[in-house]
């Protein structure tokens, strides 16, 4: 099978980005409204997953985000075995945003739902309503926040007939605020230890989605363990919100948190600091990413610059907490393990069991 | 020229509120997570227009909105005049979201954009972005607001082609708490003080985009005044919230707030308690409403019914506040009347200009 990228699966970040720049400029230039209210914001949070503001007692930080294109998958899945997988949609949904907001040391406390349909109809299939209400739900009651409120409207016109365009704002509050971690205390000697993915979470679907116009077989097909390759691409993303509050209540506060989502492991140096990431251990790669690698041609570089390829969180912490950390995660049911470390040097990831370095110029996520 | 009414103009009520209704009370099973964090739902909350919670020194409020269909009147428009529009599209976006905030005594705090495309290409006009991104910067300044962030993603498939889906998440706080206003003290004797619209705000699109579909000259027909159809649809929505933080510097608390927006004149009951508005002055009704009505041969029940037909925004104020009420929105740039009382009495809406009533039944915007 030949080759597919990211730029035949639709997603071209060329395109994007002039005008996420403007928006970014035009966004800060706003932070001086708050001095009407006696607030101000966090400066630093600007480029980083969440955004804070300072209250005095406490940070207030908020985020909203996008599931993307996975429903699609679960639509086509439909086809396939009569389940809607609208549940695990809604746990991936709401892990958007919420692994977004605890990056920065936020217990996540609100989240509202945005469910804008191409149709009334959507709404008319209960069966797939109730699964994206009760998934919802679980989901809220997993990251322990209070589901406010939502949007559920009918678009036709904007939003495509027959899909549903899914979203997730939370809020969140840093206390202590001792808890925000926007990296100042990121140094060389900490440890980076990484928690396990479930599979391709919510990025790299474009690619997948390629992919199964290709196979024969389409989302049918069998991967090694005779999982299907479209119910294995719908195992719902790790909420990692548990771990973050675990381990606040056990005294340590990471000095950087990255969740892993467009740029794959190009995103660990997300940090501003130049600094190198040092990795001598790799977390186990879910099959079903295995098979997206090897099915679309992908070398390593392709998939670990975009693909989370079983790393779904990285916490940087003090090397003495490492090890802690690992022991906190896997209570709180996630798969960790230490990976790699914190270097002075030039910025860049190095993945030493693959022979693997990406640098500075392979990562564009900030203005 | 025929009638149009709702269901034919695409928006079914009856096939949306039966997920809205589980959603609903699967939102309300969350709010016992609050407790591991020390906080507690504001439980009036549930079902107003923004959702509470006590924070201790004060309370947090949020909402996410989304603009609706508005955009493709822009889109529509700019074939006919080649203006984008979507600097007022972006003021529009963000007043759905501020507007409703505000209801409940909240000052808005930071906000987050989402802004939907169906693909990476709508991101590639430059004056379209520019005007998106000037808009809502200014809309932001306007309502003292921090725009914190948002999301800019291309979802082929999900959106539809060319088209971009709008939403914006606000955050508020409640400070002092004697500020909430979730209508505890609205009570008979009230004065009802309507803050004017500009025009068909965000609500009742789909009503007006069937019309244009219609006319010979579609959004190019000339309204009596001249203005184009089209571009008199376009006049932003107006934001409130300089009025409401003028009133609270003037310490006026309302006793009750409501965004008239998808049901019109009907919201102005959508308190749970049991009382009649009664109203014996109108607000100006602008051009394009007026016309609006006329060419759908829609009667006035179905006009004050769905349209805000000049009301944007009712203020619920102690009889002895409304003169300076409207002093203060005046002084806001926001012309306002002391347009009628509440009263004990059935729950219902009695407009005595147009011997027009709407009881409870007409109304359920409520689980």
């Amino acid at each position: 099978m030949s080759k597919i990228d990211y730029t035949q699966a639709g997603v071209d970040y060329s395109k994007i980005d002039p005008l996420k720049i403007l928006a970014q400029q035009a966004a800060a230039a706003t932070a001086g409204n708050l001095q009407r209210h006696g607030l101000t914001e966090v400066a630093a949070s600007r480029g980083e997953s969440a955004y804070v503001v300072d209250c005095g007692a406490f940070y207030l930080a908020s985020i909203t985000e996008c599931l993307g294109t996975k429903a699609l998958v679960a639509d086509a899945m439909r086809l396939v075995t009569g389940k809607t997988y609208y549940d695990r949609i809604a746990q991936d949904t709401l892990a958007m945003a919420v692994n977004d907001l605890i990056t920065v040391g936020a217990t996540p406390v609100s989240v509202h739902a945005y469910w804008a349909a191409g149709g009334s109809d959507w709404f008319r299939d209960a069966q797939r309503a109730k699964d994206l209400v009760d998934g919802w739900r679980a989901a809220c009651d997993a990251c322990g926040v209070s589901w406010g409120g939502g949007e559920t409207p009918a678009l036709a016109g904007v939003v495509a007939d027959g899909r549903i365009d899914l979203a997730a704002s939370c809020v969140g509050l840093v206390r202590p605020k001792s808890r925000l971690t926007l990296g100042e205390r990121l140094a060389p000697g900490d440890a980076i230890v990484i928690l396990q993915s479930s599979g391709i979470h919510a990025n790299g679907v474009s690619l997948a989605r390629k992919l199964a116009e290709r196979l024969p077989q389409g989302y049918a097909t069998r991967l090694p363990s005779e999982a299907m390759f479209g119910e294995a691409l719908l195992a719902p993303t790790v909420l990692y919100a548990p771990v973050t509050e675990a381990l606040a209540a056990a005294g340590i506060v990471p000095h950087y948190c990255a969740n892993i989502t467009g740029h794959g492991w190009r995103k660990v140096m997300r940090h501003p600091a130049v600094l190198t990431y040092r990795f001598d251990r790799l977390p186990e790669v879910p099959e079903v990413l295995r098979f997206l690698q090897r099915e679309t041609g992908s070398d390593d570089r392709e998939a670990y610059g975009n693909l989370n390829m079983g790393a779904g969180f990285a916490l940087f912490v003090a090397a003495g907490d490492a090890a802690r950390t690992v022991a906190i995660a896997a209570a709180a049911g996630v798969p960790a393990l230490v990976a790699g470390k914190v270097e002075a040097g030039p910025k860049q990831v190095v993945i030493e069991p693959l022979g693997l370095t990406f640098g500075a110029d392979d990562l564009h996520v900030r203005a």
